[in-house]
């Protein structure tokens, strides 16, 4: 994820870090690159007049709007719920840890600690289920006598949800929490369970492939014919309007790609790092253990 | 459901698979060949002059954007809150196993295996009543005895709950779990319910009919139309164009078309099997086996 | 509501039934005949040339956009939303049905089918409400004694609920149901007032009457002025695109106004009657009847 | 609120109330006036000719559909979110009381009829304070001894949910409700402050002023110089048509200002007054009176 | 936020509080300043006749149109939804202190109190890490022992829950409160931690910076080049139609920036002041305390 300051108006046309220009270099040299030709002859393949006029792109940009606009809510919104989920993961793992914490009279010494720890462990197994790459720091909030058993599972988070639940049903059978406030603690283990099914479901849910496809397609083929509309009009103007608007529909697209996929690693990405930490902090801090991590600086601008 | 890879951009030009070109194919030769017709014939039926201009086609393209907007939409919507309804399915039954296993103490041995069987027995129950077709496994995963009463019930997937909840009034009364968490369990029965009578209600409730005959009718005429409206000033460029614009907007409704029956077994739909073993995978490795199948490989690019 | 498979393009053209068609005959017959009077005069009226260019129609027509996007949203919203209401309802009916068989000790022995009853009669009792109108089969699910208080009540559907709370009620202060249990059911009796509440909302507030009169004040002189728009650039072809366009500008309006009251009896209105079935059919499947009645088919590819 | 059958078309373009023009009479009179002005001049202004083409106004109409397309989506939101709220208000009710009378034991006579009252008073204390203006009918509904803590309280309706809450926790301390109901009845109790808290929300919290601004400055600048643009390409039609797009503009901008403040009382506002009639009759009719109140009748088609 | 009654006309022009014209002024500045030097050169550069026409601009407007409306809704989102949870925060609190007064028996005198108060220290913290600046009044609502503790730690508004919580566990260890009471008590207190993930959330997740890119890039290129595309056509009034487009797109852009971030001090930020104040009133209120503050007046127009 991005994060700066508003940048002044003139950095702002030659800001790389986070732009969408590199994703998008091949094609619009490309069109660019025809617009040129096109300007130089005039509109003339081999001896053809290509015989287009700007009407029918007018036409055909109603169309291209529909589809920009739509996918471009879509996968936005499919990246916005992404970070709803985690900002859910936080809220379930404090108001689990609180209420632990609270009204569950430990059996052991180590016991809070160790249901915490697991809590830690889920948003980093969950990460890691999730992004598929990278150091995996799961084990290191899990006693070593579960970790092969949570870090090895058909579904890592599952398992680790499932060894909270079970410490749980361990206090309600020795009379350690009240059943009443049980239900509430599990009602916040249902909550950790949904926060993974929905990422799952992102992840492994793309959008349709035709409207890839489609919009794919009509971007292409639009911007590769607009040459040949605007050269009689506004003659060597033309690559300029063409390098601008190819921009801003590829750019869309690409950056369409990028947010479909929030979970990855790309600059705009989720800070999944981030978030990790922030629930370790938060987790820890209220054991009240002292050492606490730092919070991740950016990189670049770009948090992970 | 089609997965696969961004395409590079040559690759897309040609792709087939997942596109929506083999639907349409039929109108778009008809709405070209009519415009190679009219180029041909300089916009002349016999022997009179059809003095179409663009400008019409711009007034009635509004019209055309708002329904094609509107309609893309609400079965994007459709196929979207499916999915989430699946989602929650595997919500419910991994969190109802969870709960049924910390909380419950077993009647026989063979219990907790029976109840988490039914939980998969429903996803395949739900899957089998939304398609309508292939191969029903609900049976595998219920005992001999339950067998016949559900999958011959007015409605399977009730049954199958309802012989959930009377094993979980069977422990309550019996004492082996506190009413309380009873509740909770419950919570989670009364939440597959939602997610099935939410699934009826996507496949049993098409759009309004009068949008698809509003929508259909719009895009046809207009289509065929378009060549009149642009042969005087485009020229031989007018196929090319008409058949672009005729791929976008009859792509588009064809696509609407198959995502507003999320539920069927075209290449866009969801990938219900996928979602079914998902659901087998996670419940059974929750009850300790080991044996699991395998998670579907994509067969042509394509999870059913 | 219209049940029909996808009819071919060629049948599209001519289906009347489910068609917004019949509904605008009117005003398309007169914004035709203006046009086609518009064209034989060439844009004159009494001598005086009407000096009309196409260039307004494309201001206003995005007015014009934004209010018939904004009114076809805001109608299929409120029809989408009624339909998951009667989603709910069901969902609830179900839900109560199960907890109520598997956790209550009946009283007597035709308790159970008594208080189940109840809730199939709610749903009639609903949908009468809401149509205000045909038979009311409410009284044919209540016993004799309650039949008079209950549908002669200012408010049927609420004296049902309440009458099924006293039930439940009295179970709980005859202990032949556990507390915590009870108000698992309490909830679904919440979850089914909240559905009547929000059916009667959807029931007693239209749309605001301003956007009714601005848009059909719009449309309609917008299509009774286009004639003489078009008619100096396009001449003969006038009546024909401002038929379409007509067509499609009062249909969106028509359509609009059927899908504002989704509980009519329109052809665009919910099948109330099927979903009154459905729940007759699953309720009395749970209480394990065997003479259930069958699914209502379509009339005329109509469900009502 | 405006309550009327559609009108026919002759009827519709004179109707008058409930329509949007009499508050936009003044700036729609000074539009058309500039463009009767410029016709007659022919677009001179002091002997100089103003140079507009119609091509600007397509480019600001672009901004200009943005801003007036989100903010009506934006107000018409906020009012039916506060129907909604109002909806909630009513399901709530109706629950508690029904809870109320079925699991609680009356400590004396009156105290079923005097808790069933508060909520009716809530409804009144609520409309009170979000109109701020006419007769306030709390008190009637209140007894006379908490009449005064009530009504002078700094948040009226939050101090009779607190007595509310008092006589629920007293039932629960006096042993005549089951805490596990207790919690359920607490439940429906936040449900109202749920439902007080978006009231105010929606009546405390404008949309941003600047998009007011915004939107004005452009749709005035617009208006004012549209004649001049048009002038010279459909000469005495100017005035109809600037009218006619100033009408569509103006109007969907005061419409937006009447909706954003759905608690006023204003034609299109919602009709408060009826809904608190409706709590009154449904929580009456539960509590078995029988002198109910009739549910007001529109006055001139307006529902307060 | 501007508070203000809806300004006549006139002064609507001349309305600079509120305005986003003063953030704007230096990039507007600019484009006219460009314009007027490209109307005075008669669109030459250099002596090189730049041929633009207008034409390119529908083209690229129909993309910024896109952009626009999107990252308007987007961050009109953003703040309505940090709107509705300092709501939810209203609701929660209110709840929480009413459920503490019924049904909780005090250990000492002062603990009804503390634990109110704490709840209005949450609404301080909570705002002073939104705002990270200004006066920090958390403290004056705590003990003065766990005064240091609160303050002072990793994540402030989270420690104050744990308080709140411990609080709330001592009392169901000592019997003082029925724990399924304590239990609905902590569904609020959850309520309250998902209210402060929610507004960290947003706080912290700014919109994808490539949108911000992609937009302001497309916006700036747009209105330089404008003026050669209008001044052959419009002649002299190019500065004041450049002038006018550049607001619009500049001001929506802009006003966007403000709203993305709804917990800042600028005018249209949201008045996070005025929350605390009313929290606080209402707080004490339900407590019997007599001395009030009042609520904040706006100053200039603006509450804080």
């Amino acid at each position: 994820m991005i994060v700066r300051d508003n940048p002044s108006a003139w950095q702002l046309l030659f800001i790389l870090r986070g732009s969408i220009l590199p994703r998008i270099g091949r094609p619009l040299a490309l069109t660019v690159g025809i617009a040129v030709a096109a300007t130089l002859l005039h509109g003339r393949l081999f001896d053809t007049k290509i015989t287009l006029t700007p009407i029918p792109f007018s036409l055909i940009g109603l169309a291209l709007a529909i589809f920009l606009g739509f996918r471009n809510n879509a996968t936005y919104d499919r990246w916005w719920e992404a970070r709803k989920l985690w900002g859910e993961l936080l809220i379930r793992a404090r108001s689990l840890t609180r209420q632990w914490l609270c009204h569950v009279t430990p059996a052991d010494e180590d016991q809070h600690r160790r249901q915490v720890y697991r809590l830690i462990a889920f948003a980093h197994a969950l990460k890691h289920a999730l992004r598929g790459e990278g150091t995996d720091h799961t084990g290191d909030f899990l006693n070593q006598d579960e970790r092969p058993g949570c870090v090895a599972a058909a579904n890592p988070p599952d398992a680790i949800l499932r060894r909270v639940g079970a410490e749980l049903a361990a206090a309600v059978a020795g009379g350690r929490v009240n059943p009443m406030l049980a239900a509430a603690i599990e009602n916040n283990l249902d909550g950790l369970a949904a926060v993974q099914a929905g990422c799952e479901r992102i992840r492994t849910t793309p959008l349709p492939f035709a409207y890839t496809l489609l919009l794919h397609r009509t971007a292409y083929l639009y911007c590769l014919m607009l040459p040949f509309g605007l050269v009689d009009s506004i003659g060597y103007a033309t690559p300029v309007v063409v390098g601008l608007i190819s921009y801003t529909f590829f750019g869309l697209d690409a950056l369409g790609d990028e947010l479909e996929e929030p979970f990855g690693t790309q600059a705009n990405a989720l800070a999944l790092d981030t978030l990790c930490r922030r629930a370790e902090i938060d987790l820890r801090a209220a054991l009240g253990e002292q050492d606490l991590p730092e919070m991740p600086k950016p990189v670049d601008f770009c948090l992970m």
